[in-house]
């Protein structure tokens, strides 16, 4: 077999199982890509190709340890593994390392999984950019924060990485690079080991190239299998949805849900448009206040009594934002939250999946990391999301749609995801 | 002034601050009686008593810090502290050193507060007892899994302590040891640094010995004070509410929740019986069931890669009943929980605040940590709860009462809580 490091998780993992590959033949023929591509890409802090490879000789030596046995993970860099350093993106965290592994990372272990290194995070997973570049075009940033994972499985680095998303982290990066991201249900994961930044939107989640691989993945977060999949009607009912910041997206953003809206019609799901109420237009605004607020005091330590100087100009706005905030208007804030996710699933009611931008477009240029104006109401809401790379844009860059779903329903969301990236397998013209 | 180790925070703070007592002055009376009671007490995990005094000699030399200016803080033992170690109640992390201090710490030394050392935490704030006794009878359990926090200001120790609760470990220590404790609304402060359980439950709090320190510590650990005490109607309207645990209720707590409720009424509190449907009896096996799957997947390095054998049975049993929990009863069980959070708000419609037994009666002997049936449905429900020390029962320990009210009403909660104080302030015989 050629090009292993292009595998999915679920394809590599099988061979591996089956014993047409070994997991060093896998994991080398990831270095390799990474040996020739990093140097440009720059989608890993850190990495430990002695290390990797050990462990893949463990993998090929015993039994099967799980459902990843002997496949390669990314880890983003602001999940603790405590035999690589845990810098999460930021300067004063230069060599630090943690003593423990997140509970994510043993969760993949245990199941067989090999942990790569870490992916780069832009600082404490906020908005100020890092190394990264897209792969599809070193000019053009791969979103952030979790712009590392999302580079590194764009460019067949790994089959899956680890992402964490409070904005816009997972979905906007994976739809920049063209992969498959999943952020999940507000606290549907093991936290353990990952840096807070805001509590109630912090969400551990995955990127992968395949739904397959979301659905492998959510199995082996769980320690365990989902005993089947979930049921879905013959005919899905998919509501498109422009939300009320549609004036944002990009001409490449709207062609591309238009045909993705076309194309699944075409394919016998049910495309109906929903229209949010107008106040939902409130809830990115609210989402920022809430964040920067909840940011500013779980980085007392790195604001008032760490080297203040060693921060982006980014972070430290993010943190006087946030105590520019009193607290009667985080709880105000608070109140809008629980009101709108009461609110918002009366408008899932008989939906299977809703569609809506992932970004405004394709990648902008590398000095930022991209506006998460099509991602902050969603993870704001706790709801389950899901980009799929739908298009190409006017630059040749990747354009995604984002499929969301009611609170819990994520397997449900990740059946319907499954069935639709096959109507999605060749791109379309987006220009 | 004699017996500076009973001024509560606020006292100690205003005291210190008009200068006429000093840090040093407040932490050595502190310190005295550690010095008396700790062997017997077993509040502590650490202390660095020369650390403690550095601090406050350097409180007493430089401006006000804040609203906690020289004031000593007891921190639970599973709450990361850079210059302390942090063992979590477990012998697998026996002198185990963090490289930071948790938001909460540095949220406290920002407003003046000194960090007095770590209180005892039963293993993992789970179930498993640590060596803290009860100080009105060393024969009884504290409670758990706050224990050293709850055992550490009964005894005066210090003014105020951190504790969390995932099940009952705030209320049930609070109420077995007769002091305040309060459970605020779901991800009310910074979680960063404290090692997570159940993420769907974990609740940082805080135990103190009168309403005034609940209302000064909420200010403390939002960074920030809020600009208004939470306006409250001339005739605060009470629901006392049995729950469906009621026959779980020894006379003692029978008695004090009775009195209480007259005592209320005759102050001129309008109390009113709230009866629950018999479907939230249902919540306490529930909260049960999502805390066991949780803590499983959160503990998987103690569990597979650790030295299980260092586990206490008690623990061990939690992690086995998590993994036998499928993922699929899981996502059944958090669809109950937001039926139930929606549901209960209806209940608390009109009232100021539902009265409720903080524990089934006096502390237990001390070979457990007592039951949380009458806390983990609150858990559960993310609700406010404080406790108040009402009654002493027939062997002569204290009894309490526990005041919930709807999410995110916690200033009210206080300000209501604060009234009623004064009415409880002699405790009535409950034997």
């Amino acid at each position: 077999m050629r090009n292993l490091n292009k595998l999915s998780a679920v394809d590599a993992a099988a061979a591996v199982a089956a014993k047409r590959i070994s997991s060093v033949e896998l994991v080398e023929a990831c270095l390799a890509q990474i040996n020739q591509r990093e140097p440009t890409v720059g989608a890993w802090v850190c990495l430990d190709r002695e290390q990797v490879l050990r462990d893949a000789r463990e993998c090929d030596a015993g039994p099967s340890r799980g459902p990843l046995h002997g496949v390669p993970v990314g880890v983003k860099d602001n999940i603790d593994t405590r035999d690589l350093p845990t810098e999460y993106g930021s300067r004063i965290y230069r060599g630090h390392r943690p003593q423990r592994d997140a509970a994510c990372v043993n969760l993949a272990r245990r199941a067989g999984g090999i942990i790569m290194g870490k992916t780069v995070t832009t600082e404490f997973a906020m908005f100020e950019p890092n190394k990264t570049a897209n792969p599809h075009n070193l000019l053009h940033t791969p979103g952030g924060s979790s712009s590392g994972s999302a580079a590194a499985v764009a460019d067949f680095h790994v089959p899956v990485a680890f992402g964490t998303q409070s904005a816009g982290s997972i979905i906007r990066p994976s739809a920049y690079c063209g992969v498959v991201g999943y952020k999940p249900t507000f606290n549907t994961f093991a936290p353990d080991g990952i840096k807070p930044i805001g509590a109630s939107l912090d969400t551990l989640g995955v990127i992968v190239r395949s739904v397959g691989d979301l659905q492998l993945m959510w199995n082996v977060l769980q320690g365990q299998a989902a005993r089947r999949l979930a049921a879905l009607r013959q005919n899905p009912r998919i509501g498109l949805c422009r939300t009320p910041f549609w004036y944002e997206a990009a001409p490449e953003q709207c062609t591309a849900l238009e045909l993705a809206g076309a194309r699944l019609a075409n394919a016998g799901f049910v495309v109906e448009e929903i229209v949010l109420p107008g106040w939902f237009r409130t809830l990115n605004d609210l989402h920022a206040r809430l964040m920067a607020y909840e940011v500013a005091r779980n980085h007392v330590f790195e604001f008032d009594v760490a080297r203040r100087d060693l921060l982006g100009k980014r972070t430290r706005a993010q943190f006087e934002l946030g105590w520019s905030i009193s607290p009667e208007e985080y709880l105000e804030g608070r109140a809008a939250l629980h009101r709108a996710r009461k609110d918002f699933g009366f408008f899932c009611e008989g939906f299977d999946a809703i569609m809506t931008p992932a970004s405004p477009g394709e990648a902008p240029p590398i000095a930022g990391t991209g506006d998460p104006v099509f991602n902050s109401m969603w993870t704001l809401l706790g709801v389950p999301a899901v980009t799929l790379p739908v298009g190409v844009g006017p630059k040749g860059l990747p354009v995604g749609v984002q499929f969301v779903a009611r609170t819990d329903d994520d397997l449900a969301l990740l059946e319907v995801c499954r069935r639709m990236e096959v109507v999605f397998s060749d791109r379309f013209d987006c220009k």
